[in-house]
């Protein structure tokens, strides 16, 4: 009963009929049909048109999105537990040529307006100084939070006030469409985002990520800089299939609200412990070494979270009678 | 009749199959069984110990490689009309952080020893000038030519004389080994190369990549480096998978004879009209303007080879019917 | 009267007269007369084997021997208020191709072993994480205090545990050994320092610094980088003169006790208002926003420190009765 | 009797003048009275507004300015002798973060629009290939040959239509305003050129370039990539008074014309073994190896210019009896 990450889970049959169909002879990197579509089946989700580029990881996708928004002597503010921060191996300052991560603190690993102005105030002007171009913030953040549309169009207004582009880390951005019952659009383009990573591959896909780019200038050139990193796959085909069957009759919004059930199932169990508020598809719980011992004893796999604490994420592809099960297990304890 | 080029050729059944195979949750990223037999499995077809990582293109495969053995000051002998000299995109700029590629002439796209000392000598010492620290060659190279074992043994031991690390394009490493009779050893670790871009794509693979180092500490970097180019995928085990079905029963060896033999095919009835030997799958073809009109007209799908000439590529899946039109439709022109 | 930084403080007599001495023909760059004698004076002042280079500023002299230590991939552990961190436009990123400051805390802006391995314990193995490969220390620091032996010492055995690199920032090199009355050796090389900023432009220099290497492959690799940077001036001699000139007769001991002992007249009127004790030249001052004005309506000129306080910094040229005037204006206020 | 280069040449008394006068507290960096009038001085040069930065050598000067010009992904076309590709370092590849210098071929070293086509025209579309964003030409050429305002005018004009940008290396700029008898503003702005490395190190300075651009947003760029690169000094008066004294007068064009007329009478004996026309104060003269040697025991240094030829270069310092001695010297081989 593996709880570990939504980052290995199964492959959604669609997919795999999809990239299966998809294997008939077109031209190479993103000159095929299939890639062709993907600007408009993107701009259909988001109600306007925007720029849609596949890529294999969401570190890729991440970091493209930022090189196209900051230059080398510039910098990105993000929240201190953003996986561009904690996660990527220094993939930022591969991608952006050493431009600099400028950290912010708050709640749930979420940014506030308040946050990213204690990061910017104390600046001053002139050329000694690091000045941010772009805020990134995580949707779902790292710590399983969710920004409400109202949330984002705080941060977007500041962002245009600043004249800084704004950058979305959606490595699970359908499972806060999917709690929050908003839409795409309200989550990102309408409230100033200018670039989303909208994560597939934890939400049915094996390894596609788009980026979707709601400024044409940015997606120019986020296309060299893909292919001076080594991210323009041959058979490109192959990951706008997997994409554009996620996107298919929404299953990427099915399969995220499946991720976000089994969530609130084990949630159930643990309500007392819990030490976020779950709004998706990740459980932060409270938890002894020795009552972790106890549940992995028990066949339940996940990460610590700390010295007294538990992560488990759950994927589309949880079983419920697993996290019923993991659910009965923790209240036991 | 598709001839353009063996990148987006179709997949091969097994590796369809062992990807579908893999499809059960296991960890993330490169901690999967699959992946952990890789250095097993390379080391046994090079029969010697060897590190192997997985990456999604060939770019990725030789810029990683590369940027292991060149310190951002230095420089990379290779020739004029190697990949990562004029198809790139200028991933060896990023990858290496400005090293510089450093040009050097020959027949077939091919380096020799005396070509790369051109390179060499004028270079005065001194922090002025650049200094290669790596030299690479493309096996089978641009124009479809093969280095034979005493050719890279040279190479290799003028590298080990300048303290140069040598890499080896191997995109189409597999024909080359097939035209050759050869090992992979022979063509490799023993004639002196450190690291190999061994291709999968073009030979029946989705979207995997081998780079295979035969210098320990070059993979332990190479590792970190992978992760920071955004190339550690999290469902790696889709790439690892294809990998070994390309290995199992030297599949990868049989699609590379059965591309040669298509290109033999073709090679028939352009004998008089090759603009250089035909030593692997790729067929370079004196043609005007017209010539190609005609046989374009007929069905034919193939790129100009400058003004007066064709390049055809064949695949694992060129149907051999396919192979002897093209070539009486050639010997009529 | 002119405590704002010992930056732009006057040039010293006999800097002026050592470059007018070195007026002559010589060879260009570093093949001077006089650039070839610095590696042995260094050896003298530091009693061992050393290789200096001269580079015309400290953020060049910082961020080339960061350069020469970490990989673009790994990291450098430094104070929060380093000055690579806070006041170097981002050079760190520049000359690293992207390696990250791993910022760590301390009081008077010195690191501690305790404060670094706060910072490395939290890092698992594992490429997913930026993988610190160099300590660097500032001495004075930017809060103007100073590392006694044993504690450079402390650092110095922690670097080598754990196979990291030991950096120190002596833009302030010679008030730092003034106040400690100890040796540069002491402070440095047997203390495990591998590469030092030696700071000169702040005490009598016009504009050149010497990084010096206490081992001799890293000097290499700056050699190179720093043509590489644009920093290996081609009348060289002018900045190896400069810097013989402050070596001589200890001349930059001497500068720095006479700016230790204006920095001590200053703090006798300021003793009760002390926010850090003086151990060099730069005085931290609790100050109201009114008292700064009114100093200032009397002819004082120095920098804000937050919202309550100023910091004057004292150079060798600082006129004694000038600071005398601060001290009492200080003490009236 | 040195004619090695006017790199190592000495020092106009009256930029020492003006460095000694410029000895008094003042801003640090380029804060300071001296480096505020630069933009006017400059400015009155060109007869129309620009914006200037002074850097410490031209390496520096060139490198920055192309770095503001070129992203990454992008390239620069530049003769095959260009200073940037033969001797810096691979600096335009740290600056530029790996862009990539695209060679083209010239008599006398100097670009033709024809060449710069030449260079273009087989680019195809597409992010495989790298696009060239900037021309860079060098005014006197390596080879010491001058582009006339029609010439630069006709590369300004091809830039503009293919809008790349256009930086002039005028490390000897001096030297070609005199020879050509034209003015400063023929030779750049008026022509197209958007920045220009104006050299003054070589013909009377210590240690101060400018980098002129004639556009101001480069220029913002350039301040930020110059503190960025450490070539922000904190006594930048003294860069400023050098480069004040310099333009005072047309100091730098009266030096120029001392230097170019001490190569006149060096070409004077020389004419029928000159390899290239004498355009400002390089010579470059056929002479084999055993003449070189006669010559050296006479006492004159020089470099060789390949196997068969020798590269003197005059300075505004050269003595015109040794001039001439020079000239008898080689007349009598």
């Amino acid at each position: 009963m593996h709880f570990m990450s939504d980052n290995a889970a199964s492959v959604h049959p669609n997919v795999w009929q999809a990239m299966l169909a998809a294997d008939t002879p077109d031209s190479p990197y993103d000159g095929d049909a299939l890639s062709a579509k993907l600007d408009e089946a993107f701009s259909e989700v988001f109600e306007r048109p925007c720029w849609a580029l596949w890529v294999a990881s969401g570190t890729a996708a991440n970091c493209l999105a930022l090189a196209t928004m900051v230059p080398p002597q510039g910098g990105v503010i993000c929240h201190r537990e953003a996986h561009i921060e904690t996660s990527e191996g220094g993939a930022p300052g591969f991608y952006t040529h050493g431009a600099k991560l400028m950290l912010a603190d708050g709640d749930g690993a979420k940014l506030t307006p308040t946050a990213i102005q204690g990061v910017i105030d104390p600046i001053k002007p002139g050329v000694h100084w690091v000045h941010p171009a772009a805020i990134s913030i995580t949707q779902a953040t790292e710590l399983g939070r969710v920004y409400t549309p109202a949330e984002v169009t705080e941060i977007g207004l500041l962002a245009r006030d600043r004249t800084m582009w704004l950058h979305m880390d959606g490595a699970r951005f359908g499972n806060a469409v999917a709690f929050l019952r908003s839409t795409p659009a309200k989550l990102t383009c309408d409230a100033g985002v200018h670039a989303l990573s909208f994560g597939f591959v934890k939400n049915g896909g094996l390894g596609a990520e788009a980026i979707v780019f709601f400024d044409e200038g940015l997606a120019d050139i986020a296309r060299y800089r893909r292919k001076r990193a080594g991210h323009l796959q041959s058979k490109g085909r192959f990951l706008a299939a997997q994409i554009l069957a996620l996107l298919d009759g929404k299953l990427w919004l099915e399969n995220a609200m499946a991720a976000n059930e089994a969530a609130a199932i084990i949630s159930q169990g643990a309500a007392d412990r819990l030490l976020e508020p779950v709004e998706g598809n990740q459980l932060f719980v409270r938890m002894s070494g020795a009552e972790r011992e106890a549940l992995r004893g028990q066949g339940f796999a996940f990460y610590d979270h700390g010295p007294d604490g538990a992560r488990m994420v759950t994927a589309w592809d949880s079983r419920p009678e697993h996290c019923t099960a993991m659910a009965e297990a923790i209240a036991a304890l």
